[in-house]
């Protein structure tokens, strides 16, 4: 299955999975990093997934069995789903589910109790709609979608195939859009949509603005972590992780293969280049191009940051002494005065 | 409907309202900033609302028919209300709603599926309560009420009339309150409640917890973005905007036509004055005067702020310099004495 | 009920309870801090709660009755909850709710309308879970669990006794991670769960991440505020108080008895001591001792932090400072250097 290479015999039966440190004698667990691979001869773990090009020396008799293939956190979390495999559903539309006019759906569709769903909404195959989540009218999901529980999907979300939304997120919500009108704050309608690619994962409790006419885009394979907030009309490329509590403003542009890290925020329409990585807690407020790494609060270079925040605990004592050199020049030029005078 | 001035003829049936920069041929778009009215010559739109002062040069025969009014941004917006207008809905209470004992409501009330309400609730005319929505026991609403799917208000919750409140919202939850008691904490009961004025507009994931005694307080015309935490005892004025994912503790006083930018955090028993800006992912930890801006964390004068971020790039530099000066200056001083000896 | 000596006679009776500045004639409250305490001569409140040894001069004959007790505020919120009784409810599973099977519960279950209940799930006694919340197989609760509207608890999570959990609250949910496999972000499944302990609070819209094999730890009397977030297969000690918007990033360790303010962020794989203190807004990069106060992002120790803070809105002086100090280095060095020459 992991098609792996056996290094060494099965002296007991493999019987559970888990964490390095935690691998018992009936255990199958992984090592990749250097620090964990230098340990395999010391752990008590029945059989260890390792890299193909580890060599372990021969002179170590009670250690355990080598699985040597080229990718083995992969292979491990594979063995992780055939030790856990998922429950097994029957298709069905649960009797408590409300489901509006016109719904078309796939085969093996499990619509679960307390669902509600809107008019003319079409879903592929292999779709599991987990209960109290709300989907909206004219909603459109492609084939092996999971939605959790309570999640709310409102109404002209597109979305592609093998998608995952957690729970408490909300997908569609209203844009945070005002305009002045004799000092009131009238509300802008907002009529677009969110339109997400395929191989998406949402984490819990997100907000993913509608666009305002438009839409709002994220791409194929973006993966967002729980808390995120995107706002209306932002695109976000191919690839892109973010990671929790990140929040970006409306009509923002986030390249493909971006990685923003927790809790920073990106000001409203801007763009971020491909490639490129978000410190955390970063304040980002203008353009990045491609490929750049940046953090600090508003952001800069991450190299200059770090150099800028090593210096930053000394800034005290940098005034304290710019303080004493002042006097002390002031000395000294008195001193060149008097004796200029002499 | 907007009370527009026509300039140019319709040669082209507008079928379509659209972004500026999307907007074809037989689409109504609008412009306002300077940036967009210098290139409506060259836009392809059919129509664009311009404001009542906009000139355009005469020779431009292709040109767009304008539409001239006061406020474009408005008058588009209602334009976009009649392209896409709201789903008509029939006045019911779903079967699958479950409805405490002594509702009262008002006319045009909508109560869909899998609705919770507590008992004593009343609602005024025109009230639109959507899917797995929870109302609890004795909650208070005006007319023109619209809460999204999945919202959670506890008891004793009271709301103005003209409100929107978005998926995922909780309005009412328990404060973050605990006495020490022999080295535990000691769960103080949270018995106030949330009072909510007109024209409220709350993002979606918002958390508003009720007043630990009295009330937890939101003006007329606030509007919150998505992830705004308000703990118990706030007080937010009239026509204040807070942004996404900021934070404000328990007991602080913010006051009218306040604007809070994303990600800032307030902290508790403050005041922030009327009229007073606090920048995104500020750090606000005392009181704030009326009609301030202030950024940072924590927060200082706006403009100090950002003559303060300029420099601070360049922190390792001035670090680099202030130690070349501390040598240079002692070379000098050894210089002088020697010299004295002479 | 509260075991306070009496000072003072009662003129009238007291049929309400207050905040101390709202406290009228007929109201009780209570007064721990030297501001309040102060104040009672001239307070309008008909008792006020204070500590065993406050003593007030005689000669202030229309002063409230005292009750002197050890922990006023604690004595003062028992009887607020005694003029404020929780809702008597009678033990029900609601005809809606949608229970799996082998469902185990202990007396006095109160299971609302529109919740779900999945296989195998055991509770205790005096569980109330409220509407429309999700709870997944295989969960187990203690005694005198208070589930509020709206919250999804997934499958396997283990929970002890006196435990709240507040609306919008996902508990559960996957962690954030995958691997790499030929440039394509893999999914890792996520197969542990979240263990919490006795007397655990958890506030509104939180996420809390299930182990990737093993555990998520939330210690005994852990309390967290609003929309805190909780990544896989963190620990968090017994009695630690996480105020609103945190973020603590996954497999991180922290302590017991901790303190982490409003939106700090704490990185991954790191380990906060029993007892330390995080500041508000911090973002904590590394491993933290016992009893520490940090803050800044990046952390630092909270005293250096303070005089770092005070000295920072000054660095645009500092540095013309320097620039100024660095020209009249030069022009003296240029005077020495003539004389030299002379």
């Amino acid at each position: 299955m992991i098609e792996a290479r056996i290094e060494g015999n099965f002296s007991r039966d493999i019987t559970g999975i888990a964490p390095f440190d935690e691998a018992g004698p009936n255990d199958l667990t992984f090592a990749v990093e250097p620090g964990f691979l230098a340990r395999i001869a010391q752990s008590c773990a029945g059989a260890v997934i390792v890299p193909d090009s580890f060599e372990i020396s021969a002179d170590t008799p009670d250690r355990p069995v080598l699985l040597k293939t080229e990718n083995p956190k992969i292979a491990f979390f594979k063995m992780v789903s055939m030790f856990f495999p998922d429950k097994e559903y029957t298709p069905c539309i649960h009797a408590s589910a409300v489901i509006g006019s016109c719904f078309i759906h796939g085969e093996n569709t499990l619509i679960e109790a307390g669902v509600y769903i809107g008019d003319n909404v079409k879903t592929g195959n292999n779709v599991h709609i987990m209960p109290g989540t709300y989907i909206g009218d004219d909603v459109v999901m492609g084939d092996d979608v999971l939605i959790k529980p309570n999640v709310t999907i409102m109404e002209k979300t597109t979305m592609g195939s093998r998608i995952i939304i957690h729970s408490g997120t909300v997908v569609g919500s209203d844009g945070y859009g005002f305009a002045q009108n004799s000092g009131r704050h009238e509300k802008l309608v907002h009529k677009g949509f969110v339109a997400m690619g395929d191989d998406v994962e949402i984490g819990a409790c997100n907000t993913i603005d509608r666009g305002t006419l438009g839409k709002t885009i994220i791409g194929n394979s973006v993966k967002t972590d729980n808390l995120v907030h995107i706002a209306h009309n932002v695109k976000i490329g191919d690839n892109t992780l973010i990671v929790a509590q990140v929040g970006i403003a409306g009509s923002t542009t986030i390249g493909r293969n971006v990685i923003i890290a927790g809790q920073a925020g990106i000001t409203g329409h801007i763009t971020i280049g491909d490639g490129t990585i978000v410190g955390p807690c970063a304040g980002v407020h203008s353009n990045v191009g491609e490929n750049q790494i940046v953090s600090g609060s508003p952001h800069m270079p991450h190299t200059r940051w770090r150099k800028m925040a090593a210096v930053l605990p000394g800034l005290p004592e940098m005034r304290k002494k710019l303080i004493r050199l002042e006097k002390q020049l002031k000395d000294m030029e008195s001193v060149i005065k008097s004796r200029n005078q002499e």
